[in-house]
């Protein structure tokens, strides 16, 4: 028995639910939920989860638009120490079969608009389905336990599909400790105060999105969740009281564009992630008095590694701030420690940093050294230990704050019978920041590669990750090992293109 | 390697440092320093103890008035990783000496008002004593390092010497990580918002003083520091911004009869600690609208246990709140959890539970059971989780704040050659809570008793401990394995006195 260390901690919504009876835990198209009923409604959605088959035998998943069974889904899952996996229901149902079985989901919660999709995808699983209104259901109040439960940290919270360099998406591992720590680490940099209410307007099945819920239940922070973003309404819910927001760059120019930059003064930090943002949008944030905290996460630190304070901003604007109070950053250039200003790889150590991946034999064994995650972007630290990302990475193109991974295109591409060989680059553009183009090595009918092509995309990918150019070489730039040598693909796309 | 608990973290002083250069850390008699600054004094401090002998060979003791060269030493002993001890300054010789010894302290940093209190304490003992003044002057500033220092959660930061049964003060070891997780559960419950102060005017000797300057720098919270607390400095510090207020009810009672309770808004909370509150007090500062929480808080849990919420303080007034997030709480009533509204013993588990007392070979091993801290205190929790103090420990008596154990000042009662027997109770006083009284069995001439012992006590005690009353008995209840029965005892003193 350690006493300094911490193993296991009340479960936080209990807590919240004990302290904040009365104060708003979630605000959802009209309908508002204090601390007290929402623990109400988690354990009704639990009762049900509880009693479906296999519940407690494999992972939970979630394939849903935000709503508040999600919120439901999550809290209950971790009631019953059960990991929840919240997938992008952008995906195909051959994507998604694909992450079921990866997973080993046994429950998916599933939206009306997802039935036939996650009817698709589940069609030779032994997954049982729940369709989320059921969850959503008032139930009868639980009596409130005499104890309350544990949560226990080293436990794995939660799956999010993430990045990876095969093609495929990889599980990130979440810790219940990943949460916590990731929500403590938060409320310490930027602060805690008792009329917070933090926007929703994230996917859910994002990191950034559902740190807010963990953000919010630990803190005793209200949440206002919204079905998707608008700008219009993300603006009007700032207007009634929002004073955090969790946004990417897409949105907050969205958002500028709708209103200019007169907002009201309650709102007192705009958390702006998910891709590098363009120092035009920050520099008109500023310019506008937008309190905008440009921040550097990864879904393996469970969101937030570094973010600049918004009175900081103007004067570093280029800089995604400095890391949180438990995390440490370094740079690695040539095998050792970089000095300041020296650009090198970036290394994250520190309990928001994430268990390993789903199949990983050891947990991260490749990506982590003595606790270091090598993140595979590139940047550096100025002499105040501020840091600046150079490149996200390499390979990764982010588009509108979704990750889009070349090397699943390519595999994609590869498989139409007239293609010898594909690569897929991210390319600037001024809407989402880079989109993706492809080229490709094309045998036969070249009149008809195009439309071909994006036939063949349509019915493998979800729209988003479908090339908007597709370039017809006779080769790719290739290493004598074989490799892709991407900064030369992009030099002989960015020719072709402009 | 566990990638959810955290075993060290960033240096808390260096992190506050790097985020917040320019805020305000530290204020003292129109004294300020950013925490820049405090960064800069407290590397120097840390210089010149680092060269003092044997520096990380033994503990290092604190004899001094509040002023910042305890800060900078607190911080500075903290990035030493060498163990602190702030001592009583209102002590005797003899026992500040006994401390020493107790501790293992090497080295004394001692202010001017206790120069010669510390030299007769050190007189026969390998002690090097450090004017404080001397810590206090600017040094050169360090380099900030490139690699951030790390602080170890399991290491023991501090020792307290608390109550105990048997009659010496017990040296409660305090960790870095009971620091760290008591701030957290701190700003977690109370809120840590961007515009707070703290205000000390507590003794940085006692727990309650002491967290304030763990949650100031892990919160980035400034903190007010004052010499001693004064009504009319502490209302205009408030006047001046101070959000936070830590106190004990001598000490609000003396500020309302100062003032009245038109205090400024910005004060949002007035943490009330150190011994039960009288009703009165809560109403008359309910009825002020002061923000008051009535706190239940104990040394080996690192401060506060449970804790009111200002906004719920009206509707259960006699309740010392629910308990802080990190912490569970449960009371043993005939060898049982009892059930809602039950009395009996109150016990402590989570991360802000001590690591034992000095002494103990296992640490604290006849108090603690499975991590439940068994605190001694006689309480009963309602049916929504609030915590009812009936009777701090039995035998101890808080006289303004200060804790008096009965069994020492018996001791040196025993001590003087015409007691045959003492005993000592807390008897119901309005302006300090609870004052000694003493029942003696004295052999000689009554005529010079009360002279003598209060002349033998000045001797043995400082003044708070010197009992108001003495009452002459043939002989004092005891059991029949002669065990002092207090209950008896208190019944006898209160006939003769009232």
């Amino acid at each position: 028995m350690t006493t300094s260390s911490v193993h296991q901690i009340p479960n936080w919504l209990e807590v919240a639910a004990r302290s904040h009876p009365d104060k708003l835990a979630l605000a959802f198209a009209g309908q508002r939920w204090t601390f007290a009923d929402l623990e109400q409604s988690v354990a009704a959605a639990g009762e049900l989860l509880s009693t479906t088959r296999a519940a407690s035998a494999g992972r939970i998943g979630i394939l849903s638009a935000n709503r508040p069974g999600v919120v439901f889904t999550v809290h209950a899952a971790t009631r019953m120490a059960v990991p929840f996996v919240p997938l992008n229901w952008r995906q195909t149902a051959g994507e998604i079969a694909w992450q079921l079985q990866d997973a080993g989901i046994t429950v998916l919660v599933v939206d009306e608009e997802r039935a036939t999709v996650a009817k698709t995808a589940c069609a030779d699983l032994p997954v049982a389905i729940v369709p989320i209104a059921e969850l959503e259901r008032w139930g009868l109040p639980s009596e409130r336990p005499n104890d309350l439960p544990q949560i226990k940290l080293e436990r794995e919270a939660t799956v999010i599909y993430t990045s990876g360099t095969s093609g495929r998406p990889k599980g990130a591992r979440i810790t219940y400790g990943n949460l916590w720590f990731g929500a403590i680490a938060s409320a310490l940099h930027l602060g805690n105060h008792s009329n917070d209410v933090w926007l929703a307007a994230m996917p859910l099945f994002h990191v950034g999105g559902l740190a807010i819920l963990s953000r919010g239940v630990i803190g005793a922070v209200p949440v206002i969740l919204h079905e998707r973003f608008q700008p219009e309404n993300a603006l009007a819910a700032v207007e009634e009281g929002a004073t955090l927001l969790s946004v990417v760059p897409t949105m907050l120019q969205r958002m500028l564009d709708a209103r200019g930059g007169s907002w009201p003064s309650n709102l007192r930090c705009v958390l702006l992630g998910g891709s590098a943002a363009p120092p035009r949008l920050i520099e008109e944030s500023v310019r506008s008095g937008i309190p905008v905290a440009p921040t550097y996460g990864l879904t393996e630190a469970t969101s937030q590694v570094t973010t600049m304070l918004p009175d900081q901003t103007p004067r570093k604007p280029a800089s995604s701030g400095v890391p949180l109070p438990l995390t440490q950053v370094r740079i690695i250039a040539q095998a050792r420690v970089a000095l300041p200003e020296e650009v090198g790889e970036i290394e994250v150590r520190g309990p928001t940093v994430f268990a390993g991946y789903i199949g990983d034999d050891a947990p991260g064994s490749s990506d982590l050294n003595d606790g270091w995650f090598r993140t595979g972007d590139v940047g550096y630290l100025d002499s105040d230990g501020y840091l600046y990302v150079v490149d996200r990475r390499d390979d990764l193109i982010v588009s509108g704050g979704e990750n889009v991974y070349p090397a699943e295109i390519e595999r994609v591409l590869r498989q139409h019978p007239s293609v010898l060989d594909a690569g897929v680059i991210g390319v600037p553009d001024e809407s989402w920041g880079s989109r993706p183009a492809a080229a490709v090595v094309w045998r036969g009918d070249i009149d008809r590669a195009r439309v071909d092509l994006r036939d063949h995309c349509r019915q493998h990918l979800p729209g988003y990750k479908i090339p908007d150019q597709f370039l017809f070489l006779s080769e790719l730039p290739r290493s004598a090992s074989g490799k892709l040598i991407r900064r030369a693909l992009r030099e002989t796309i960015a020719e072709s293109l402009w």
